[in-house]
């Protein structure tokens, strides 16, 4: 496209339908739309399937109700984080699905999902923030499964997921507290793991920082790292991951 | 394997060669055994070409040698990370490699590199970290390219890798001070990028908390995190993803 | 119990009852149940009069209710912690407790209590944690005596509890703000003493950390500290050091 | 006036209307009175167009009322930050303007700006500090321009800006999270930049210290930077560069 | 011994042989030393054979020998912690045992061990700090047992010491990086179990902090914590518990 | 009176009225009434006008006034921090004043002060910690003079104070966000300085720990530093400076 | 230049001397050197007499030398800073200055200094910062006027740079320990101020943060702060807000 | 002084000898004399006995003896706090002392001491902090007492400074690790009492901050504290007090 914009304008200059001056004029600007390689890599992203996605956190629900239907009305696709079960209530549209642990809204019709992402979480409190990384990685066109439930204090219950373990093409480890089932996840398969701390805890918990140090510092080597509490990026990383 | 030891044992009981109690006793430790499909998985790894990995910062230089040698012997393999010189020159081993900059020692015959890990640096003090990451992803097995100094502060100097962030398969970013570059690199391309903070900087860099505390609250969704100056970590992540 | 299902399966295999294949798939499932020693321990706790515990903070009313009434009815015990009035009034247990002061709830008829727990607090602030530390050692079994409001500003309230002190088989010692009373009672007895910081203070308190670093730092060798808050574990470790 | 009133001593003093102790029991407290330049510099600032802010957060609302009235019987101007829009309703002056996402209300007829400030947003969310830097900037007598949501993620959209980060005499740039755009601009041009960090973001984020932190490590040296949120102090700063 | 010295003052005073103010200056002295029951316990301590205990590092050497001396000829035993091979070879006492990974010297020629104290580590790294709870628990009368290097990131090592872990009357757990294994500790086994965080890792690790919190963020209840490094404070309470 | 207690037994000994054994048992708890020297001066103490002071902020309104009544009935004084109006209005004790911005209640009828205690507030919002400061100081019988708004902004307001500055015997400084007026007052007299960091400011202020940690770090030597918003403990420590 | 670039590529093609497929592989890289207008910034940086600047702490001196040549010999400036007295003395430029006390060598034969950058330090032990910007900015070719040790703690000596405080255009404020330097001075003048923290301190001074948070919190607005002991940073600054 | 000088001017102005505006010159400079009451009071504190004082850590020896000896020519007294002995041996002063644990040098032949400074220091290892407290409230001019090693681990030996604690004007108490020493004496006493915090220890002694942060958050109110270390505050506090 950008190719042909340009050769179109050179070759309107050598038909000297166009002048120099008005060639350099439209010239000069182009640097900044190729730089757009990023842009045209946007709107492939969304000819992938993935249109832009809402955090709604903080933000005023006419904004947020505004923005999604112009999303939605463009990219028949919206990802909505973050959310109150208001905004859902006031979404007109169909097919809409409201996560209410997680509070995420997504609307996607497109059924068919690829390859295999396993998201755990640690304990039952750690389940809003594993449930959003797997409605937006299966939002994204990725086969998520979940287990939720199999934290250290008990190894045994982890276990009983080894068959999936071995299978997963990545796995989303949601954990809380002292963060360290990305550890013992790791010791046991070598598929890329994602480490997603949660503020699950009191005290030294530190809103999540203890879980997130500890992941960082897992004796296992290359555990990704999110933010605290942020399922949505790992569930981005584990799709771009799985779709590799 | 496994399988095989307890059908033979059931065998062997069924044809009256082993009495119960015997059979329950050879039975009663295989969980333990079974649970090693960590350990199988292990070899498995061994096979795939990553023997074990030597960190080699505080321990003594005799430890280190024996050890070395241990795996060198076993694996025809070997990978030592935070190695002094002094190491590298008492390692009596031909085709060993060192790395001054981040005293990184390899010795791996094997020539075949496959898939695509692109390493950039934001600055050039940056670089023994992102050393580290690439020689231990070559290590591994997988084709690295390094481009170093391509900081923000002169954001046209990243625009020229422009093909290689396009072509790679994943992306390791290694920056101090700021940490700004993943973001910025991740705002240019879809694939998965593995920031690596370092302790470059001074005053508030707070020994690269700062720098890992920008990559973990980046614009950019679901950038997957090291430990500070941990470019082994990013190695090793960066390839388990490039192999997939 | 394992060892006897383990004995059946082979017995089966001898009378041919059982095929190989057949008793083979009875048996690769038992590493992980066998691996469940830690669930027989779990098992054996709740033979002990350990039932599971519900931490109710954050959790809903009716998901904690009814978790509460399964628990109930198989164990006939029932420890609920941070839980509100409002729990405790839908909760149809005749002979539950309630505690005010920390929100714990206690249904355990058995009356025979062994040991001695010392349980001393700092300030009357303090009193919820400790009174959380005391229901919790006396639910699981524990004799417990508590003495509250003998912080180090008066030394000579805690010198009334001399002969508290000298008898008790381990100590917990609550305190905030400076967290300072261990390292006296510490210096007083030779029984493990259990430090649990509280949120106790402004300021500088940090929410707990002064008063938990100090505990750690504390010139008495051998405290054993809790996280902040914590009065639950607290009363768990005086428990499992009081029945030794 | 100061010297009018020495002057006015001192001939006193030669006319003998005065005693020298009279004459030295005045001088003794003038020096006071000149240390006052600070005053001086004050009222002359008056001059200038920049009576007294007011910070409403906090306050109560009559005493802010109160406050604003003398201010602007006196003045003629009012700046007030940090307002709600109940203080807007209630207070009695015709054309002041509330700008409601910052809470500003801005009070000054002079139409006359000077100068060029740039301010830019990283993000939607850090609309709120830009605009309290943009009113406050304004309101002492800059022409303001700002350009919103210019994030490094999507890099290109920066280079929308290009003429005005060229045209402009001085740049504010608002970002949170990782603060990574002041490094970028600061990249593009050799203006003066202030970096104002704000709390937007969650977990590591930690309230806006992560952007702060990222901005004092700038790898473009001499970036200015304010507090966390103080779109204030930038628009305080960035007029008084502006003006020189 | 006092309650004699009171009484014999009483029975001067009866028989007139000491005049009511005489045994009133000697009685008004008397609080303080029956205060002393500190000072009794740690005669009794003594005479359980815990001579007083030096902590070496910081302190001259004259200084540490000629304390070491004095200790030594009154007791017949002796432990220094954190010494450097330096102070062994200039203390002149037989049998005394230098322990080099952790610096610890113990004279103590009573064999009689008693209970069963069993202290893991994780790494190779934490061995220094397991040697010195593990010297200091025998020192003090207890029998112990160590297993080295049985880390979260290869779960089946610790598996091997399921019967170890089941006979215990008290586990010593130290880790460094993560500090994720008394955790996983606690989920198999109902004794106490003390933590150790050690201050091995680097980055993230923050000295020790990381592992500390994540120790007392525990998912198991009361899991005892220590300093950082203090292997010699897990020693004293471990033997304290055990010798219940 | 502990004096005629122990000699009152004596004699009652010598005058064989009391058993030896009976005479041991009451002075064997005489050390710890002895200890009690604390006590008596806490009784003196209270004859000196200071009777023991309630901390409202998080009690119960109910027993806020059952011991506020209990001291005021003994005491005929009283002094209650951090209360809230309601408090006040319940509270039936004619001559109580309620200082509405630091929520201090204090009942006092001696109008006797002595000394002179100055106490100065940087900003207008820092005025509720120093009147706690000025209403404690002055309830414990101190001539206490306030003066507020003194900031190092205006450095000449400051000025204008010289002559307070002068003459008090001891100066507690109230700051919040720099903390910067204890170090210029500090500058200008030598009477010792009670430094009250606030939680006045937002963003890097970290809730008064910048405050705090600069009044630490002041190149005056000896500032006498308090937690933050404690104006409680700096009113104590003046009086007990101001009263010798 | 790359207008004419264009141009001429244009010309070429209208002139048939140039294919479209040749013309457009051109154009299609000039996007990036387009966006080089910062890189064209950069080059007006070095024709203003700012050629780039080298941080030789952590670097080779070799490195440092072989740059440093490169630098000098097509710009005829150098700055080097944080560089030891070795590497001046193997600098082999005439004309070359060392300052030992920031450690800064700076070649400029350029005479003429425009404008009148003031630069304050609080204590002696901050004149190396002081002198690092002081060196920088009179390298970019700014006049700049020195003063030193005219801390807060005697605060008179401050008033003796009344004449230039007034005089400067832009003024830098170097303080450690508690940071209050700035507040003052900006309480005396209107013009811009930038803060420069040192790690001059100990305990709390923590390095330079508290100095650091305390300027941030002025409570005058708009204080420029920068990192840590950045002299550079601050030299740069004010240079640019200078030569307006 | 001062006052000489305006009545002189005045005078002169009277007797016609100094015009108008020369007079008005001369006086138009004295505010800034005048606000000199500063130095007037240093002038005063240097009749009392207190000359400057050198910190002479960090600085050339050089620097430190070419002070010292200019201060000790004009003042006859000389106080030098963290000096090495290299200086002591270098300094030319006959009575210099030197106190090695805390490197203080003091130069005073003044003999009589006034009041009574009680310093106690919990540990041996705060020995000298203590020392630097001590060695500078006497060489203000204090009487000084000193007690070592009366730690709250050991209750008992604090009791045997009963006399002392009750006698002293003012208490010094030296505390690291847990920092509870400052609390328990002043449970015991009303008199003012002095923190200072020491660095003692490791892991979360956090180089002193958790002790600092005990004493802040004292339950004794009223506790006046220092930065970490901080002995020469603490005298010199301490002194200021004493002399009142």
């Amino acid at each position: 496209m950008d190719s042909s914009k340009i050769k179109k304008i050179l070759e309107s200059v050598k038909a000297g339908k166009l002048s120099i001056q008005a060639a350099f004029n439209d010239l000069k600007h182009l640097p900044y739309e190729d730089l757009h390689f990023a842009k045209i890599d946007h709107h492939r992203y969304l000819r992938q399937g993935i249109p832009e996605v809402i955090f709604a956190e903080g933000k005023k629900i006419e904004d947020v109700l505004r923005v999604a239907g112009s999303i939605y009305v463009k990219n028949k696709k919206l990802l909505i984080t973050r959310a109150s079960k208001k905004i859902y209530n006031r979404l007109n549209i169909k097919d809409a699905k409201f996560y209410p642990m997680s509070g995420t809204i997504s609307v996607n019709k497109e059924k068919k999902k690829t390859g295999y992402v396993l998201i755990l979480s640690a304990g039952t409190s750690d389940i809003p923030v594993a449930e959003e990384a797997s409605v937006t990685a299966s939002f994204l066109g990725s086969r998520v499964e979940t287990v939720y439930d199999v934290g250290v204090a008990g190894i045994h219950r982890l276990m009983d997921t080894k068959k999936s373990l071995i299978s997963a093409k990545v796995i989303v480890v949601v954990a809380g507290m002292e963060g360290a089932l990305p550890s013992v996840v790791g010791g046991l398969v070598d598929k890329p793991i994602i480490g997603v701390p949660t503020s699950v805890g009191y005290g030294t918990s530190l809103g999540g920082l203890t879980a997130l140090f500890a992941m960082l510092n897992s004796c296992v080597p290359g555990i990704a790292v999110m933010n605290i509490d942020n399922g949505f990026g790992a569930g981005c990383l584990a799709h771009k991951i799985n779709v590799l």
